[in-house]
């Protein structure tokens, strides 16, 4: 074991944050952090945005019905991108990247990108004693959230990250076992597999009974069929259509 | 500065291994870490596929042109996966959710989940001396890929993690400089990320031409300009969408 593996398994969301901006050695570090990120094809096909605008702020905070999106050390948004790779071309070239670009192999490539450069932000802050959340719900306006930050065409924006020196303790949620999540050599969809998700749908049982809040009745594969029952974005797949990713 | 920044600023694709196995200690470890991402409304949308079988490895680099998905330590495939999601979900249940994990929304919830735990295992393998590399090319020939690992409806192949032990030593290759990929508040397509572009491009054709094998004139706007010239992959949307992904 070391401090990076500890870093990785000692994860959880952090939601209440004290009232600072990350230190500024701290931010640089993090930068670096997301910077240094593997990249298909040298592509580099993300961009981060840090949110420090009071009124930016609050906009995502009420598009997202969560106050910790407002109330943290730093919020980064991060997009797709491959704005900046056109920027350089003629126009001639201009009009094929911008045609190339719409498929949804490239569409994968980006959201990749953005989420490995988010992934080591996570991982550099956490081993700062930086407290972070993925914020997916930021996506519930997405013209919003496009104005706010003036992103330009070939610019999705994907998920964000709420930062901050943590003001809350946080049990780790418990991950389904390696049975259930991996396999060798062949998708196994066998009675392991089964046996594995009764177990873990026993375990989940028991921690949403006992944690120490928000104490609930739910098993896991419960909770999946109700979250994909009722979950529903209508305007994400012509908002990133029109923002001219994943047309072909 | 500590363990968990060093590794992820240390970071350069290794594509030279030690012919051995990962130490099953360390194969654990780095399972245990993929295993403890974070994941978008406790979905954990995403399954990977430990390949040791030799005939599996040995079709992977034919896939992808590339001996070291045959010659390392360990290979593993990572895919978006909404199947385990539904085999406790009744005949009723089963449908409204194979339908509605069919949005744009939830290919992009799938792949952002199986990055997250692709980066994790990385970088704990990393930070235990393993070298790794991402293999995009595994989607060259996606329809194999599907039936080498009878991949069912709802879980798509979305990247391979080269693993072992480092035979090679390589160079940090240089990314992007702040300028270009972080903006405060809004997207700034003004003069400093043109100049940081610049610069960059300048750095890029110094390191092509300097770096220790495979030298060449090139800078990143022109390698970039030619990359998204060429790149097509014509059978990845389809394939994606009879797999019951993205398809609406």
């Amino acid at each position: 074991m070391n401090q990076t593996i500890d870093t990785i398994l000692n994860h959880r969301s952090i939601r209440k944050f004290k009232p600072e901006p990350l230190k500024q050695e701290h931010l640089a570090l993090i930068l670096d952090a997301a910077r240094s990120s593997s990249t298909s094809s040298y592509l580099m096909a993300y961009t981060m945005i840090g949110v420090t605008d009071p009124e930016k702020k609050s906009a995502l905070a009420s598009i997202s019905n969560q106050s910790y999106i407002k109330d943290n050390g730093h919020f980064v948004l991060f997009c797709g991108d491959y704005h900046r790779h056109m920027l350089k071309a003629d126009e001639k070239e201009k009009e094929t990247l911008a045609y190339n670009v719409q498929s949804t192999e490239y569409f994968m490539i980006a959201t990749v990108d953005a989420t490995i450069a988010a992934q080591n932000m996570t991982l550099a802050a956490e081993s700062l004693g930086i407290g972070a959340c993925y914020i997916g719900s930021i996506k519930r306006d997405l013209d919003l959230v496009n104005d706010l930050f003036q992103l330009p065409e070939h610019v999705v924006p994907l998920f964000g990250l709420a930062l901050g020196y943590p003001d809350e303790q946080q049990e780790i949620k418990p991950k389904l076992p390696k049975e259930a999540v991996y396999f060798e050599n062949t998708y196994k969809d066998d009675e392991a597999h089964m046996a594995a998700l009764d177990q873990f749908d026993q375990t989940i049982e028991t921690y949403y009974r006992t944690r120490s809040t928000n104490q609930r009745e739910d098993s896991w594969t419960k909770q999946m069929i109700k979250t994909l029952h009722n979950r529903r974005n209508d305007r994400l797949t012509p908002f990133v259509k029109e923002k001219k990713f994943n047309n072909r």
